[in-house]
């Protein structure tokens, strides 16, 4: 699909180890990228097609080293803190931010031509309406948004500087097959496949939940057109309020009775209402997500069981 | 004013050398502060009580090790590309937004208490209104702009995450005693007070010219104001016309025919209105600029022909 002169297009990318780096790993190889990816352990060229270079990102030198090395064309970055419960005010942020800044420089200073990076809804500050990339006040509730927010900004004085493109995913509430054992939607399907009881939020925040293949579809969508520069939703579009899916889900497994609604305080420092508005996507790319909250749920209830990371496509 | 244990409370500053750090430094001296400047030349106590370190805030080694020898609680931070003309477009704002960053980290790790820093009214996108700080949308058009508000964003971050207090000065249009020669108001005076022509551009955009010991007051009000977070305008609140202060000047030396208006083209990627609301601060620090451009531009005229940085305070 895509193709320099060598035939293919190179891209680093980062963060592939993590739930929606695997998605988009393997996105990227199905689009014909000669993909390189970063680890912290892994090394070689694996039987996916993904050639794995050891290294950790905090490091500088290293970065620049792999980068002077490589020299690829493209880079999509999605590596940082996102431990669950504790990714919003870790100060891991802080050294992801300066982390990511200077792998973004290393990128600029050796000719990259197109960069996306995954940010957040964290970085809005959502007013009752769905959140519009050029509109909607970026002032971060949280540490891990002012982060995300702050990298973004440097970025783009970047690509100004040194005329690269680049584009900013801000991606709304991710599930899907790989997501974290303690994330909402896998830690229904262990408990209540289990016949356990769990503890939950009173649910009547309304998200907008985004399946990771769709997620994968878009960011890889972004880094191949390079005309899409700025900030960009990843999302639906769609809001659904978390107690929708929850009794989804425990339905299910005919197991309303071992939800325990309101036994967990709710966000205190997240919005009531965090839902993607999609017309610059839909515009720009002529893209919409392919799979709907509803579908997205069948689809791992009908694999429950079968629920781990190995189950990534 | 302020004290510490010691009698006296260390302030860090850098820019020092600069056309407002030169007047800020002066008035840290005047409210007590024990005033640290870095430059790349200075070393050791001046006559005027401050004390300047031999320091190129480039090297992140040299910087950090400063700080820690001096371990100051409180950093104002001014240094930054501001060659007139070039500094809106200079690669330079990424190398002074990296370095900058490198020097809140350090400041913070070493226990800094109060940070102020000096950011610009180009970060604003003005849509024909006054420049709200919380409310004004923040999309630089120049690489200034957008370096300057990429930093503040990842220092409020480490505020954040250290405990820090951290405010923010978006200054406007800043002149008086010692502007640099090639600035609007110095070369008007230079060549018109000689008797030469000049170009100059049509002069409608509306800009908020504050005084330099005004911008200076408010920066050191700012920092011994620590419940003052977040950012606030720099400025008087009042737009004057360029052609204005152009014709004013030119009055004084009767020299009206010497001005070419229309003979340089107007700013392409600056707004025609840029113009502060000055209701946060003067909510928050019951602060009103002392000087009107009109009484500001009489002290200066006054002063022509010793019209030299020497001039400064």
């Amino acid at each position: 699909m895509v193709a320099n002169s060598q035939g293919t297009t190179t891209v680093l990318a980062t963060g592939c180890s993590g739930f929606l780096g695997r998605h988009c790993a393997a996105a990227l190889v199905r689009r014909g990228f000669n993909v390189h990816a970063v680890s912290r352990t892994r090394h070689g060229v694996a039987a996916d097609g993904i050639t794995w270079h050891n290294l950790d990102l905090q490091s500088r030198e290293a970065t620049e080293r792999l980068i002077a090395a490589l020299r690829p064309s493209h880079l999509l970055h999605l590596a940082w803190v996102t431990t669950p419960d504790r990714y919003r005010r870790a100060a891991e942020n802080l050294d992801w931010m300066e982390a990511s800044l200077a792998l973004v420089k290393a990128f600029a200073e050796q000719g990259g031509r197109r960069f996306v990076g995954a940010g957040s809804c964290a970085e809005y500050e959502p007013m009752g309406d769905r959140c519009i990339e050029d509109k909607t006040s970026i002032r971060p509730a949280s540490l891990y948004g002012q982060c995300k927010a702050a990298f973004w900004m440097g970025t783009d004085a970047y690509a100004r500087n040194y005329g690269f493109s680049a584009a900013w995913g801000r991606v709304f509430l991710p599930y899907g097959p790989g997501d974290e054992p303690r994330r909402l939607v896998p830690s229904l399907l262990t408990a209540l496949g289990a016949g356990r009881s769990i503890d939950v939020t009173d649910g009547s925040q309304v998200r907008d939940f985004v399946y990771a293949t769709d997620v994968a579809d878009l960011l890889v969508r972004l880094l191949e057109t390079p005309q899409a520069t700025g900030a960009y939703n990843v999302g639906t579009g769609h809001g659904t309020a978390v107690r929708q899916v929850i009794e989804k889900v425990a339905r299910h497994f005919h197991a309303l009775e071992l939800v325990r609604f309101g036994a967990r305080p709710g966000p205190t420092d997240e919005p009531p209402f965090l839902v993607a508005d999609m017309a610059k996507v839909e515009r720009g790319l002529g893209w919409r997500a392919a799979t709907s909250i509803e579908n997205g749920l069948e689809e791992l209830l009908s694999k429950a069981g079968a629920f781990s990371p190995q189950s990534v496509p």
